[in-house]
């Protein structure tokens, strides 16, 4: 059974902060410090470039990898953590569209983050007209699976209203890693992808991971074919030839001392057991939707009342969520506000408890009772600081 | 007039060290440890993810850029660091290929970094068979510009031949940024890439850069089109709308944490005038050229003997190099080899010296004249570090 005081005291929370925020940024793990600083001055500072090898910094990805894949249910040796979500997104699509050519079409839905929509798009612009991006509403995308449809990409949870797909061909996962069990295998995904910022708590700007499912990991031809994806990068052939296996959707050097951090975060993962993180991920959503629907009468529930069709965040509607949400910052209750309407909260179980769900519920119910936005003193704190 | 002898305080060199591969991956400046640590503790650590804005995290890869900028010769408002070199080189390409649509041949040389031709190997097959990279003779590029050229690939310093290309539209700059003054608006370049780890000094797996030239950055399509490029990237729309300028060659989140260290090194480059680092390059390379020749006869200079011709490296062939390299490095004298018989050094005047350099040279010469990788106790030693 994961032990999630052990865990909560492992993590910098400031004093006074109740951060359900970790959907956005996970917060710093304590250990982070030490190691980012070893790297530092022990390696960088004094091995320099010897540690490529001396201290494993060329390793990374792949060990990052492996650990991460226990958490999506991945086999080892199908996931590499580099670059960003973004160009994993690029990475995974330009592939999967070439094992499916003949097909032209990516299709996804509205409630996909944006982003990867942007490198759907960009991907697809540059291949040529015959190509086609088609979002659909989310409700609509069963019907929308033709022959035409070389990928389906797809969110696992929606990062708006935290609404939970079944997972397809290409599967992002930044809501989902390190928030639910994901079960890569055992659905059959092609490939996947995800950020280690959120809830992986990875620190600010962590790098991306992508999976490649074990039957393509040898088969796919890697459009971002960087020299470590190379299968032998010190070799400095003038021909590109893909590495094995999952080595090959590795791209330019190492992010290492990014890296380290996540690495600091993904020693508290090691202790955890991912079903016990979803277990204690619905006791907190299911508690402080019952609380916020009891002290809050005005605020309308915006994600999934069943808590198996929702993430580990939870959105409620307010038409003035967004002046509620500035008074709650200024409380030390940290979420955040999408527009027009909508407050978000992350409940990560590795450093929340229902003793900070129910002071954060406190603290909600207060400023809406007596509309605190609206007070001269607020707003001459909010000036201030 | 720079001074030398303070930028060399500023850097973490082991004691008995002489550091001659920062062609590979500059040293520590001292700044970044305390860098690093603040914005770990106290933005990461304390203000989370307001940091964003108040801490100016999401400002980072513009701001580099531009200070990298002056180093290069380019307009403020021109480079945007982030991503790999791997990545920035795919950016570029895949945009320059664009604006010259109808011509299908990239035209690079078999002196480029192999690294480049690989990611315009995955590019070019992404888009089909009527692509292709057309990889020459460096001698033989003048006579391949033909109409079916649509962008031309570079690296300014061909170190193995040592022919300085005039730069041309795609330049390679990972050899000469913080090496040789590069006059990027002045030689019409329309676009260049590099990295910040070699000359730059920004850390192990520091990001890549891009310069657009002022007539294109509004113009330019990005293939990579991330969420942050996009002129509005936090009003979540679903349609992909490229920012203004040089902002639209932003992909994914940055490393933020990656990024402070080389905004450590940054803040010494700032002291810095790069035609004094130049002129100060040139008599190293020329003090170094001159004692081996003198004091090693069985070493055969790679490197080009006319420093115009020069980067802020020297090679020797010999043909015991490896062994002798390994017996460098034993020594304290950090270079390295590249197979079949080629060692490489490199001069970084931040921090190396005449007295770095003459005391390489005498170590360098009692190694060949005692042929010490011969000698046992080498060998034992060897062994046990």
């Amino acid at each position: 059974m994961t032990d999630f005081a052990t865990t909560k005291s492992m993590f910098e929370l400031p004093d006074g902060v109740i951060y359900l925020h970790g959907n956005s940024l996970g917060p710093m793990p304590k250990a982070a410090r030490a190691r980012v600083d070893e790297v530092l001055d022990d390696q960088w500072g004094k091995m320099l470039s010897t540690s490529w090898n001396a201290a494993g910094w060329m390793a990374l990805p792949t060990e990052l990898g492996d650990r991460i894949a226990r958490l999506i249910g991945a086999e080892p040796g199908c996931v590499m953590v580099g670059d960003t979500l973004s160009i994993k997104v690029y990475q995974a699509l330009a592939s999967a569209l070439e094992l499916n050519s003949g097909r032209r079409v990516v299709l996804s839905d509205n409630g996909n983050f944006p982003s990867d929509l942007y490198m759907a798009d960009g991907l697809l612009r540059s291949l040529g007209p015959d190509y086609e991006l088609r979002v659909v509403d989310p409700d609509d995308v069963a019907t929308h699976i033709t022959e035409e449809v070389a990928v389906l990409m797809l969110t696992e949870v929606g990062y708006q209203t935290g609404l939970k797909h079944d997972m397809k061909a290409l599967t992002e996962l930044a809501h989902s890693a390190g928030a639910i069990p994901v079960d890569l295998s055992g659905c059959k995904a092609d490939f996947a992808i995800g950020c280690t910022y959120k809830y992986l708590n990875g620190g600010p700007g962590a790098p991306g991971f992508i999976y490649v499912a074990p039957h393509l990991r040898d088969r796919v031809r890697p459009a971002l074919s960087g020299w470590l994806g190379h299968e032998a990068p010190f070799a400095f052939d003038l021909d590109y030839r893909p590495g094995t296996g999952i080595e090959r959707m590795r791209v330019g050097t190492p992010p290492v001392i990014q890296m380290t951090a996540l690495s600091a975060a993904m020693d508290i993962w090691d202790m955890v057991d991912i079903a016990d993180v979803r277990a204690r991920s619905i006791q907190l959503t299911e508690l402080f939707i019952q609380r916020v629907e009891h002290s809050c009468p005005d605020l309308q529930l915006a994600s999934p009342r069943d808590s198996a069709l929702r993430g580990s965040q939870v959105s409620f509607r307010f038409t003035e969520g967004y002046a509620a949400m500035q008074a709650l910052l200024e409380r030390g209750v940290i979420g955040d506000f999408r527009a027009p309407d909508v407050m978000r909260f992350g409940f990560a179980p590795l450093y929340i408890d229902e003793t900070d769900v129910e002071k954060a519920v406190d603290i909600l119910a207060d400023i809406i009772r007596n509309r605190l936005w609206d007070k001269p003193e607020f707003k001459i704190r909010q000036r201030v600081t």
